[in-house]
């Protein structure tokens, strides 16, 4: 048995290497090189804060079509300029331009004579109210079943969608997913059942009076009502009111419009490749936000990972054999016209290796979810290795960004920045998303991480 | 070669299942069950938050020998007992009563008639300045190699360590393990070449005006002098100063003052075992922090989550085995007379079996650190994967915490919570470290798997 049990670990061993290896001991030793470089040198100078700080004091929140989304295109190719990027320049593309108006207000009317102003905001999308308001009983709901089971009760009626997020799951980004199809869709469903408003409640890991925006979607064939999300705790209230079995009133004014498109712009800029010029790899966060807070976490926080992840490797004379292009990628909060614009678009010459984006805020990096084909994703999972000194080393099956998405959908590996999600939620979409919130070293880690992934693809390609 | 191929694979299975798994299936299933029952339990209620809520808003501040510090003791004796944990009780024990005194100022007085206040606070121990202060010349070292070489020239003068917190490090506890040793030691150094006084650049990984306080000591063969932490962004003025080539000069005056040690208590409660309850696990943080901010990460948070991770237990109904101890320990951030006398205390028939503290920060948990023989440390490893579902299975060798370090100097095996480290030290020690740098989510993780450890090392023993 004895041999038996040496030959046994000699193919042991054989198999783990197999797996484990791929990259010959000089690369793993001149990548290790890299990465470390790379790690000290961003801690370093914390350059992703600095763009950050430059973006949420110089621009603030930037809806797509609003002034101040220009000025953040604009501010966008002015920093790439300046970092000495390559081929710096802007990809236009058309984008909805709404508005949230200066009107908007909510109150409980009743019952016994409350007169209770609470905190909400109209959801991406909305239309307005006439300019009395839209006044009505309200009448809650957990989910479009409970709605569609109600019948003809919820006629005339403001429909109150509660389902909360989910604080027992770890993920966030799960607890999320469970709740958000009422912000989305809880418009269409009301009016479908005759109710004449819809209100949401936020999306949110805290508990308190901070209401939290986001997209949400009429359908043609559905009358369109108002709609709004309100802050976790006042909608504790009103769902307390209702379980004392009183009739709860409710009067909603907003001044919301959509307008005309407006022509804007992703922004682009470069390392050109040394030897595979045409083979790239697209790093990205997206430019616009809501209108509320700075922004900072979503997505200021992708977009100055994304310009530090190539300005660290210039830092570092690292020169990529193929190109990485860092995109800013606009309107992804109400429609994704920037990424489906950048994947439409003709590129003759180009091969599009593989996109990265970071769009989960800006905190302490944990590894990347990557979308493709196992021989890809096995490959990349083997530089695991380079993440390890900064505790970011879960490479796992699956992930991404929107923006990229519709590159994912022509084939292209997909790959997502996976970060500490636990506080994203306590600031998404919201005035608390503003830029104390973010943490220098967070949020630089993030861009390490990502310096790291791109150059690594950019020597060994796909 | 088939059939060896497949002896080898039935080899290398049997290895595998060997190394990984040692509990039996139904044990894995049940502490499965029990490690996610405990995970939606705390994300539901949140306790280790409201217990923090209620010390730090309640009791704030609590340095040991103050009266804050009596009512903390007071305060955790109720709040165990409410919970109706077992054996709640004092364990008397006499700390040191050092108080800052109303007095604290630092000003620079020159070049060029400058008259500068500058951010500082006395280290906790220093003896007091004369009242009119003590005024002398600046000079600037980074190392105690460098103060040695100057000679005579620091003679008279007040000496400035301004080694700085290296951002560079990924772990932030190296980075500031590689600048305390100047607040510790840095009177002494500084008071055997002449110095009149020392000041000591922030152990702080933000530069701002804050500044961090923390321990010092004297030799009795060498003069005391008096010594104060000076704000990072301070420190970097004076440097400037200096790199001009001028003379600064400053004048400190401290008012702090050594009062005769106190009487006061480590607060313990259990869950006593049902099957072994002279088997011991202790859970554990400390209760003192320093005169600055509320001591909420520092270790407000060690204390809310040992409690909760208790509670947890009690309200899941999970009835372990082995007796589990919170301790909540005085006098760590001065003296560590409480983690000594807990070690010290005969406690016949009683075996302790492990250690667990926590005390790095409310943070998100990544894992475990385990100081114990491989044997220990295997076995704890195995159960990495009850801490998988909240990303915080890492689970390594070295760690553990300083109160329950003289547990570990009798052979007891002693385990550290590790967390995201990143902000810690942006708040330690200063009056940055407030309730509302606390994520309840984060807090609450990191109970969960406290709970999920002690649990587990009740039920299987060590």
């Amino acid at each position: 048995m004895k041999a038996t049990a040496l030959l046994c670990l000699l193919v042991c061993i054989a198999i783990t290497s197999a797996s484990s290896q791929k990259l010959d001991s000089l690369s793993i030793e001149s990548y290790t090189a890299a990465a470390n470089g790379i790690l000290k040198s961003g801690l370093t100078r914390m350059g992703a804060y600095k763009v950050l700080k430059e973006l949420t004091s110089k621009v603030g929140a930037r809806l797509s079509g609003s002034p101040q989304a220009a000025k953040a295109v604009e501010w966008g190719r002015k920093v790439m300029g300046e970092m000495g990027f390559q081929n710096v320049h802007l990809e236009p593309v058309m984008v909805p331009h709404w508005v949230r108006g200066p009107v908007e207000d909510a109150r409980l009317l009743g019952p016994r004579g409350i007169n209770r102003k609470l905190h909400i905001c109209a959801l991406g999308g909305s239309i307005a109210t006439p300019p009395g308001g839209v006044t009505g009983e309200v009448i809650e709901v957990k989910s479009f079943e409970q709605l569609r089971a109600l019948g003809d009760s919820a006629k005339g009626k403001i429909v109150f969608f509660n389902r909360p997020f989910d604080q027992t799951k770890f993920n966030t980004f799960e607890a999320y997913g469970g709740a958000v199809d009422q912000r989305g869709r809880g418009a269409v469903e009301a009016a479908k059942v005759g109710g004449v408003a819809a209100i949401v409640r936020s999306m949110s890991s805290r508990i308190d009076y901070v209401p939290h925006t986001g997209a949400m979607q009429y359908v043609d064939s559905v009358t369109k009502i108002p709609t709004a999300a309100v802050s976790t705790r006042d909608a504790d209230i009103i769902d307390s009111l209702l379980a004392s079995g009183e009739k709860v009133m409710l009067r909603l004014k907003l001044s919301c419009k959509q307008l005309p498109d407006v022509e804007s712009a992703n922004v682009v800029g470069e390392l050109v490749g040394t030897e595979h010029p045409e083979e790239v790899i697209v790093v990205g966060g997206h430019l616009d936000s809501w209108d509320k807070g700075q922004g900072a976490h979503d997505d200021g926080a992708g977009c100055a990972q994304s310009i530090e992840a190539l300005r660290l490797l210039k830092e570092m004379a690292l020169k990529p054999r193929r190109t990485i292009r860092a995109v800013l990628f606009m309107n992804e909060e109400n429609g994704l016209a920037g990424g489906k614009a950048y994947a439409a678009k003709d590129r003759p010459g180009e091969k599009p290796i593989a996109a990265i984006e970071t769009d989960a805020g800006g905190f302490t990096p944990r590894g990347f979810g990557v979308q493709a084909d196992s021989e890809v994703f096995e490959k990349i999972a083997r530089w695991d290795f380079l993440f390890k000194g900064m505790d970011a080393d879960r490479i796992v099956r699956g992930g991404g960004g929107a923006d990229i998405s519709p590159l994912a959908r022509k084939g292209i590996p997909m790959i997502g920045l996976r970060v500490d999600e636990q506080r994203y939620f306590d600031y998404h979409h919201s005035d608390s998303d503003t830029f104390d919130k973010v943490n220098e070293r967070e949020l630089e880690l993030g861009a390490i991480a990502i310096s790291i992934l791109s150059y690594t693809l950019a020597q060994e390609g796909i």
